[in-house]
This record gives C-alpha cells, sequence and structure tokens, in this order.
C-alpha cells in the first residue's frame, strides 16, 4: 500500500520531463540522492489520472521533503524559465494545459508545501507570487486574459509539494475553473 | 452594437443574485444610479454563455467604472460574508461551482479592474487577497484541499472588473482548470 501510495505521488509534470529530457535518461541519470525514488514511475497522463494521483499524493506528499522544484531552482534539471528573480522562479509546465502554462514558485519554500501552511508572514511572498504571475502573463503577450490557479491538497489536485501559481492563457479558458 | 455589448457585460453572479434576492425585486429595488443598467438583464446561465459574457465583456468592462462588488462592500446589497477585515470581504458567490465558493475581494480596488492592472505597490494587497483565501479555506473546513483561481480579462472568464479570488472547494476538482 505504501508503495502504490508512493508512486501515486508522481506528477504529470515531473514524469514527462523525466521521459522526455535527454539529460535525464537512464545512462546520463543525475539526480541527488534525496530525489524519491518514486518519481520514476511511468505515468499514463489523463486528467481522471492526474486528479487521483493528486488526490492519493495528499496523504504521504505533503512532509516537508524535497520536490522536483528543488532540482529545478538549483538547475540540476533542465527547465523553460521565463522570469526569476532573487525570490520567485518562473517556468514553462512541461505538461501544459493551454497554449501558455507557466508556473511561478518561491525560490525558498520556508514551510509552504502548499497555501493551507500560509502564515501571516508569507503574505509577501504571496504578494511577490501573484504580482510575477502578472508580470509573466505580459511578457507572454495575453492581452486577451489568463487564469492564476493554485492548487491545494488533494481535492485541489496538487501534484509538487513546493507552493505553486499556474498562469494559463492563450486560448479561452471554461467554467467552472475545473 | 452599444446595447448588445452593454448586456454582454451582465454576469452570472450579478444575475443570479438579482434574481434571488427577495430584497432586489422590482418593488423594492434600490441601486444607486452609478449602477449600470445591463446588469437587470436576464442571463441565462450556462458555462457557454459565461465565457461568452466575459469575452464581450472585456472589451468594455474594464473602464473602472462601478461594479456590483461596490455594492456588496457598501452592504446595499446582501451578501453572504465569510470573513471580513479593514482591507478584505469574502463572501459565497451566489453562483456557485463547487460546495464551497467564496470570492475574496480588496475592499478598496485602487485600480485593481484585473490582475493585469497589477503594480509594485499593489503586492501587500495582493499577498493579503491570498492569504485571506487559506484563511477562508480553513474556516470553511476545506482540509482535504481546494482550488483558488484568478480570471484575468476575457478568455480567462472575467466577469466583474474589481479583482477578486475565487476559492473552490468540498468536491474533487478536475484538471485542467478550465
Amino acid at each position: 500500500m505504501a508503495a502504490m501510495a508512493a508512486a501515486a505521488t508522481l506528477t504529470a509534470a515531473t514524469s514527462s520531463l523525466l521521459r522526455r529530457s535527454a539529460l535525464l535518461r537512464p545512462h546520463g541519470l543525475r539526480i541527488p540522492r534525496s530525489f524519491p525514488p518514486q518519481r520514476f514511475v511511468r505515468h499514463i497522463a489523463s486528467s481522471t489520472n492526474e486528479e487521483a494521483a493528486a488526490k492519493a499524493a495528499a496523504t504521504t506528499a505533503d512532509t516537508g521533503g524535497p520536490t522536483i522544484f528543488d532540482n529545478i531552482i538549483a538547475k540540476e534539471i533542465p527547465s523553460n524559465i521565463v522570469y526569476e528573480d532573487e525570490k520567485v522562479l518562473a517556468f514553462r509546465d512541461i505538461n501544459p494545459q493551454a497554449p501558455v502554462h507557466v508556473l511561478v514558485i518561491p525560490k525558498v519554500r520556508d514551510g509552504l508545501t502548499g497555501l493551507d501552511k500560509a502564515e501571516p508572514r508569507h503574505a509577501e511572498i504571496l504578494g511577490q507570487l501573484l504580482y510575477t504571475a502578472k508580470v509573466v502573463a505580459e511578457k507572454e503577450g495575453l492581452a486577451n486574459g489568463y487564469r492564476v490557479v493554485i492548487n491545494n491538497g488533494g481535492e485541489g489536485c496538487q501534484s509538487v509539494y513546493h507552493l505553486h501559481v499556474h498562469v494559463l492563457g492563450g486560448r479561452q479558458m471554461k467554467w467552472p475553473p475545473g
């Protein structure tokens, strides 16, 4: 059961990245020891699986352990960065749900595995994340509109336990939002 | 054409509120003169219409004029408030897309018709909005997860031009987020 739950923590984003990146094929694999083995399990991408995986992951993943975002921040895993400053990093989602799909994350997680862990002292970084979402949308030319999404926990479909803001645009977004 | 575009600015939220509230039936209607007449047009709620209305609204609505949220903040229109402090107000969406669906808004718009109008000075209120979203989710008992959404512009499905954060939970949210 533990193995199943662990496998379920795998996200579409991480698995797609691992599958697609030439740098990460078995012969060239360079992953720090802290990187959980369950992230290598193959994931069949579908929205149903994403929801189920996120729900299962919530029971085991929100432990404050390292995530793939640590490797992306450290540039140990390649990502397509669209904005970076001292506090935040924005890079393209490897499994985009719209023509533009960027993730904005704090470079230092500081306990923010998810939004539900926010304390009053986090208001500053939360504001910077949202402001960066706006900057990214502008840089990406989303003058016709866009949607900003934060998933929290299993029912929110959160799959990586490092707070991240999705910026989606380049198509008409629908309602309800998932 | 102008009338059509104006009618299209009507949102599901505003129209549902106007239809359902006993205080707002014709004989008891008390709406300030600044309240645009197009908000009284009947709206057939559907996700398709919501998208089309939002898209059309974007061409005319982002003018900085008053919105229904001014009336809600001023308590001229009843709303189901779940949290309030000096800076922000959180109330239930009148057209909920999940068992819990709350909107969090700044009490003073300060130019923030949408997220795309954010300037660095707005980072503080943006942080407070997100932090309040977390507080609201906690108060609403969304321990299994939730989703936070900000719509911007027509393609983002924004229908009221006063920045607002949706907090949705109480069911499994799906992916993609609309």
